[in-house]
């Protein structure tokens, strides 16, 4: 079921990447990209945060998620887009840190939907916890479509 | 097991979500606030946006995360504040618009868990379609702690 | 996005559900199919039971899905038959009664995926209330496949 | 965070699921329980199946909810009872096989609240695919109540 990466999947996921706004305005950055599993960064920003100053549950979701469709989209064949059809977060420590990680991989790549699981973790002075988990369900699209159906 | 909201659980709410500097950033206001059942509001924008042009699917879940939890709020005794333990998101429309509206709703209200529905709406000319719904749990957790425990 | 329903609907949902064994085994019985909208009742059984001599979170959950799969399908076309892709269900309430009831309704039909919603009711003397609820994603896949792909 | 575990974890855990009526109807048995990890085996059976023939999917995730519950019980205080307060499962292959095991670990053990993971297994002539992956939210509650709040 695991579909062969196509040669340029790199390519492709940095490029969809750069024409997502949000992980501009979350200061995110691809870190790895690898056949079903991609690593995303990013630094604390008060203009993320929620009401006890760590940062919003929202934030850790929206680059766990980006994480995971990007994972999926390695695995995927040319021309199509992804997209997120759901996803399950649990948020288990505070989201307290200097610099954040999403890690992704796929655990089943599907022909129209894979699932993949997602870890986040927050580091203080270079000690990483994990503060969230993900599970979800991605979807290829055909590229020009932007809707799952 | 529904707690009777505080007298001045409006104001609870207006507190904490004026401190959720994501809020601002996302340019989200409080339109709404009853007892179990709070409505954020939130205009489109070009830098929350995913690689097809719409609303990425994380700022989606960080308003309807946020209204569930302050539905939550309004239910909870004095001297605590609320936590998402986890919230589960199925996208179901491209979310395209010029206005979005999260609609949160209180499903069972407990001593430390509540459990919480979510409708994200998009507006285009003033017309709403649902683009999303959310499930999950909120907890109430002692004011200063910011901890799910 | 809404599939009309094919006029054999409820008798697609009956043949379907006559099939699925483990509903047999429950004692479930389909009390209401229509468009979108699907209702399973099932008595309450030893055999069932948790820990606490209560129905297990599992059986709930199995009912509910059930449900969830068939009002999903009262609304595909012909020649496809239903699977869970994926369901998150909280258990609100202890599963205590002598009847229960799992209320399912698509809240968005689409040509593959469908992402339905479900409370779970326990009745005690008469009165029902909601123990579960459930928000989960249904596939539709050609009638001899049986798998999610 | 972590709890150390009792001295008589498994024993605890033994003597709870065997008050599980559902896991004897299931043909579930216990195969390893240790701090943290607890792994479950079932047969196939007929009168477990859905409408193709396969196992269904409530039956897996309630094999995997009581696997993630003892996993979480594990690792708690003396006097508690565990219930299950969500969970969400992916079913990623059809449930075809002689055998079944469900593997649950915990991701993050709090005083209250405790996050697993799980994946599911079937077995055909020996060979294990998994077909499922579970994530959810176990409770720690007074040993008589019976009920998440």
């Amino acid at each position: 079921m695991q579909q062969p990466a196509t040669p340029d999947f790199a390519a492709r996921v940095k490029s969809s990447f750069d024409r997502q706004a949000f992980m501009t305005t979350v200061g995110a950055r691809l870190v790895s990209i690898e056949p079903g599993h991609v690593v995303i960064e990013w630094p604390f920003s008060e203009k993320l945060t929620q009401q006890h100053g760590f940062l919003h549950a929202g934030v850790i979701a929206a680059v766990a998620d980006s994480a995971c469709g990007y994972a999926a989209l390695t695995l995927m064949p040319e021309r199509v887009a992804v997209l997120a059809v759901e996803f399950k977060i649990n948020l288990i420590k505070p989201a307290k840190g200097e610099l954040f990680r999403a890690v992704a991989k796929v655990v089943r790549a599907g022909r129209t939907l894979s699932v993949c699981g997602a870890e986040v973790q927050a580091y203080v002075a270079g000690n990483g916890t994990t503060i969230a988990v993900m599970q979800g369900t991605m979807m290829a699209v055909p590229e020009k479509s932007g809707m799952v159906d």
